[in-house]
């Protein structure tokens, strides 16, 4: 039989009106005599309301029992899907990661999915059920579990794609499909037909929201086919496939800005060897990760100006950090939030030239000025003010016929 | 070491406060060195909510994935527990019933606790460390999720101490102790200090709230003394303890009254023999509860009226089956829901006489009508109008010189 992974995001099943569409929707799979797999996120809002709870027990609640605690949500989704599948006649059952099992390894919160056992789940579809198996989560080898971090859902269809040889895999969320850019910012966003790993790799790194980064790199690990659809409106999502390939003739295949970055500014620094290192160590051992960074050229030899962005939950953090930092001489700290990195991505810069200057020449016609500027193999990311987001998307998406 | 097994009820971790408190009080017991076993119920509301989504998604919500879905309020419960104790810096750890495993039989939503493998957790608790087990709940002989029905975290407990061979077991709760009858009703009520378990499980079964019947029946099979407390204030509790035994020179112990009962009447029922069991069939093959019963002698030798209580939940299926039964004659169906039962419970009856009589006089002076009577070794309860509850249990605490 071939086999189907169906994932539900959150706000697909956000409500009981929407489990019972996702319901639905499930059932048209089943008729056509697929074996469906349906692996579902917690109920949006539900992960949030715990978190609250565990920061008002402890300013560091221990990772595993907030593993423990959140993997809840999705026990409470599989069951109610469960329920609402055999309501409608269909045999269905809930399936907790530690009844598979899918194993896991690496730290809690933060765990991947090295293994997955078959039997069971293939039995049970054999024998014309649904399993409807809990995302985000799994067990480690001390028979604890483990959640995968935000989003993790993805991931875990992803792998069970793997692991079962799926035909195909369903990640159906809020959106559509993958868009050139957010709606919310241009409104002249048209949705991506067919996109490939990398690019739809950058792009959920770089902003766009639709796809956790790891279940992405996970499927062009595993080179496992996905297509992005919305549960609310049944039409064509975007498929992700293939490695490196443009699928159209655009050199630029998307577009995206972020909303939490913090840019911070330290002037004066006494310029010696492993300055940078002494800086951004103690940001490294504290989990910071620092994203864009720009070193002046020291003038005089002696003092240079040291830029770099990092997350603005992190922002006073940071600060503490660098104050108390020992090994560094500066004479002032600068910290701004507001600024968002832009980016366009697209594997047809690897073959075009000029792609860079054709993106500056852009914005500085616009007079939006550049901050920091970072670059990989398809795509450049510049750092402007965050006011300037939506002109900066405006004029990117003409200048590179995305409109 | 010496275990001792605390439970909380829904209340006593109803909010983040009172999880810190509790957090504090297991604190107590392990600072005496005591091997400390937790078990605590879902947070209060928590199971109500889940409730309430299956019953939007489905008239029948399938059992196994009720199941499912409730206990996953007493992993929450857990997983806060155990992160606020890590929190104050004890050794702890949340334990699913599938990590233990806590194993159990009979039907989703009733089963019973039959093993409980002590290994992991002794090697726990031995290591220093407080287990913080879900309560309500273990795995089948599938592997799946069942729960123990309303109140079931009582009997988990029990089970616990049974296993463990607990030094001692406390039943936190939202009230100090078991109360000659229930504060609310009556002003004069007292604490008991010591009961027996037959007398706990009449007054558990027959209106007092504070503990699961089931749980005190375990109690009493392995004969496990237990305590009911107060998270809330520090005070002596009531110990439940010892068969049929007197512990004061009372001769009732206690008195219960119940809200939802259901009085049925048929009228007219064509009276042949047999005419009781084609009535109550139908109603036992739909789990319906038939309490107390009277059926009028027969005047004319065709015609009698028979008179039964039930849950007030299961009125309107009652009236529909007995609507429905084809091998029964009857004139007239009434349904009363304006009634109560109010029993008189103590070991002291079985040696003192006269206490029916004392019972019906004392209700016959205060005009208090009986419609149903039902009695067994160790309580006498009387249906009555509901409007005459807290006159029959005013009058009853004086006579039996509980004031």
């Amino acid at each position: 039989m071939k086999i189907i992974v169906l994932k539900f995001g959150g706000t697909s099943v956000g409500s009981l009106e929407r489990i019972k569409k996702v319901a639905k929707i499930i059932a048209t799979y089943k008729k056509k005599k697929l074996g469906v797999i349906v692996v579902p996120s917690a109920m949006s809002g539900t992960t949030n309301e715990l978190i609250k709870k565990t920061l008002e027990l402890s300013n560091n609640f221990d990772a595993s029992e907030y593993d423990v605690l959140l993997s809840s949500g999705e026990q409470i989704a599989c069951a109610l899907i469960a329920g609402r599948l055999k309501h409608l006649g269909y045999k269905a059952r809930s399936w907790m990661s530690w009844q598979v099992p899918i194993l896991t390894e690496g730290p809690y919160g933060g765990s991947r999915i090295n293994k997955i056992n078959k039997n069971r789940i293939l039995k049970f579809i054999n024998s014309g059920g649904i399993p409807v198996i809990t995302g985000f989560q799994g067990i480690n080898s001390e028979n604890r579990i483990t959640t995968l971090g935000r989003g993790g859902t993805d991931a875990s269809a992803i792998m069970l794609s793997k692991f079962f040889k799926a035909h195909e895999c369903n990640i159906y969320t809020d959106v559509d499909g993958v868009y050139t850019t957010d709606p919310r910012n241009h409104s002249k966003a048209k949705k991506i037909n067919k996109i490939s790993y990398d690019e739809m790799l950058e792009m959920a790194s770089l902003g766009a929201k639709v796809m956790q980064p790891t279940a992405v790199q996970d499927a062009k690990l595993n080179n496992i086919n996905f297509s992005v659809k919305s549960s609310f409106i049944k039409k064509k999502g975007t498929l992700i496939t293939g490695n490196n390939k443009a699928f159209s003739d655009k050199i630029i295949t998307g577009i995206t800005s972020t909303k939490n970055d913090s840019k911070v500014t330290i002037i004066g620094v006494k310029d010696k060897p492993g300055v940078a290192a002494s800086i951004f160590k103690p940001l490294f051992l504290n989990h910071i990760n620092v994203d864009m960074v720009v070193q002046n050229i020291s003038l005089n030899g002696k003092e240079t100006d040291l830029t770099f962005t990092i997350k603005s939950e992190d922002a006073n953090k940071t600060k503490k950090l660098i104050n108390q930092n020992k090994k560094i001489l500066y004479r002032k700290l600068t910290c701004d939030k507001n600024v968002s990195k832009v980016s366009i991505i697209g594997v047809g810069m690897i073959t075009t030239p000029g792609i860079t200057y054709r993106m500056f020449q852009a914005l500085a016609i616009k007079k939006i000025n550049i901050m920091v500027i970072s670059t990989s193999e398809i795509k450049i990311s510049v750092l402007i003010s965050n006011k300037l987001v939506k002109k900066a998307i405006a004029v990117l998406h003409k200048e590179f016929k995305l409109d």
